[in-house]
């Protein structure tokens, strides 16, 4: 089978690897109907996290089950299946309390950028259709695994509500599925902070009211502008950097939430700062097992077209090119077809 | 009159100090029933907020009204009233979020360790009783003015519910009456983490279940002990230290809740851990206006004993004696007689 190997900075490989197989007796393994590129595989694509050895890329992913472990009693060989990119059990207390992405038994999916990938955890991980979905839902149902699942929690951790005013810091795709997620949880005001005309297009069509080309310090005086100095009910964090995390924070009003979902890289907060600020902070990777039920639901009654933040789609094969697509910023999200 | 100035570590003062004067139509006179030591006072008598000038101390307040300001409407001479030690007009759009403690015109009380004060912005922050109370509430309800109200509003920025599993950080006064405020919020299980005999005595009286005597990692370890390796649903820092706020944070489940209303002093949170770590954050000085009427009538009606926090009580001309002995720890809270 040839699949998708990062060795370096700039150095993805589309490259033989051996077939995955049941390693546990709670593995599945499926065929993929898709994968995509994720925003975080640009960090160590962009030497920005260490790679110490060569890595198996690819942690979205849904597809068709081919086989599965002797105990796994919850999907079945032919079903389609979409899970998190967080492995979890489902069954520990963490997860019972919707924070399956710190499951006691957390794994992190990896070698999804491939024809076939194996899922450990697939009782707790997996969540199968009822039927085949129609095709032209899939780039919908592979989002829900990852982008989509992580823009909803991000608004679900900023406490987003009927009626509240949001903003979202970051336009790469999760910022776009947050203003997508914001607009589903009523939110009545969603300003999307972008530069990108494209981007800018996107979110508005997900349901942005207003749209802040500003960074930073003028970006948070646009927000105080726009809400007559209180600033935004919830801040949806898309980035992960010092400035896009102050950024956040700033734009949030005194005892508003911010739902940080940007993987911090260089990120501090300075404790009397937070205090004397008063607002609230939670974010994480995205439980995105808790959501799944929902959001499968949703696209698959047409409600939502997440699948739209794929404006680039290549066969598996030109994986590299879907790299370098995504790290000059000529593709929001790239779609990879077995 | 003669009232307390601090003029650099260690030196306290009762000296003569201009009689408190309506300055601004908004302001009230206070006459005090009683005042008391704040733990936050200690920051600067231990040298550690710099003074640049001789500073009149004393925020926590109850008493007579003698006198209002023309613009006054809510509070009239004779009454007795209780007000926050922040001071707010509660009706700015951040006071209306329950936030007053960062009201626009936020200001913070001072010169309250003395017979008479100034209230500013009266009708926002003072909250009248219908009748003057029996003299046995006085401590009461002068606690609910910043220790009660500040307890109060770590639980509730906690996330405190009924059932909880909570942990409390820290065993000063503010952390005893966040215990009472976990149990009065309907926590089924409340461990004070605290190494004093008499404070670990006071706490079970406020409602605390398991006292905790370890800190640091081994605090988290004894904490995660007793709750089955989870964490706590809730955990209340009330010391403002590095190592106190990790320890609450540590404490913590993922998914948990840490409401935090130490006073930061040199505290640094690292982006990544805290996302990994996935824990709800929310401090800051306490919003104790929004809480006073709910918290009067719990006194008024004696189904709370917050004033039991006051373990030494002095004529307000020894209030020099009271700060050696909260800075020496030989007492949990003063509270001062004019």
């Amino acid at each position: 089978m040839l699949g998708t190997v990062l060795y370096g900075p700039g150095d993805v490989r589309f490259e033989e690897r051996p077939t995955p197989t049941i390693l546990k007796p709670t593995d599945a393994i499926i065929r993929l109907s898709a994968s995509c590129i994720c925003g975080s595989d640009l960090w160590p694509y962009r030497g920005l996290n260490e790679i110490t050895e060569p890595m198996a890329m690819g942690h979205e992913y849904c597809g068709i089950v081919e086989e599965v472990g002797s105990e796994v009693t919850s999907v079945r060989p032919g079903q389609f299946v979409i899970g998190s990119f967080c492995l979890s059990d489902n069954t520990c207390p963490h997860c019972r309390f919707g924070f399956q992405s710190s499951c006691r038994q957390r794994e992190f999916m990896s070698g999804a950028q491939a024809p076939r990938a194996r899922v450990p955890l697939a009782d707790g991980t997996l969540v199968a259709t009822s039927d085949l979905p129609a095709d032209d839902l899939i780039p919908s149902l592979l989002a829900v695994s990852d982008v989509l699942g992580t823009g909803w929690y991000a608004a679900d951790a900023a406490d987003v509500k009927p009626g509240s005013t949001v903003a979202v810091v970051g336009d790469g795709a999760v910022g776009l599925m947050g203003v997508l997620a914001a607009k589903q949880m009523g939110a009545a005001r969603i300003i999307a902070m972008s530069r990108h005309k494209t981007r800018q297009a996107l979110a508005l069509e997900y349901g942005a009211t207003d749209i802040v080309t500003e960074r930073g310090d003028e970006g948070v005086a646009r927000i105080q502008e726009l809400t007559q100095g209180v600033g935004a009910d919830s801040v949806l964090e898309c980035v992960g950097t010092q400035e896009s995390m102050l950024q956040a924070i700033n734009s949030a009003r005194p005892g508003g939430s911010i739902g940080y979902v940007g993987v911090p890289h260089g990120v501090a907060l300075e404790g009397e700062r937070l205090f004397f600020g008063q607002r609230r902070l939670l974010g994480g990777p995205a439980p995105v097992r808790r959501f799944l039920p929902e959001l499968i639901d949703l696209v698959l009654a047409r409600k939502i077209n997440p699948g739209k933040v794929f404006d680039l789609e290549l066969p598996l094969a030109e994986v590299a090119e879907g790299y370098r697509a995504m790290d000059e910023r000529r593709a929001i999200k790239v779609l990879l077809r077995p």
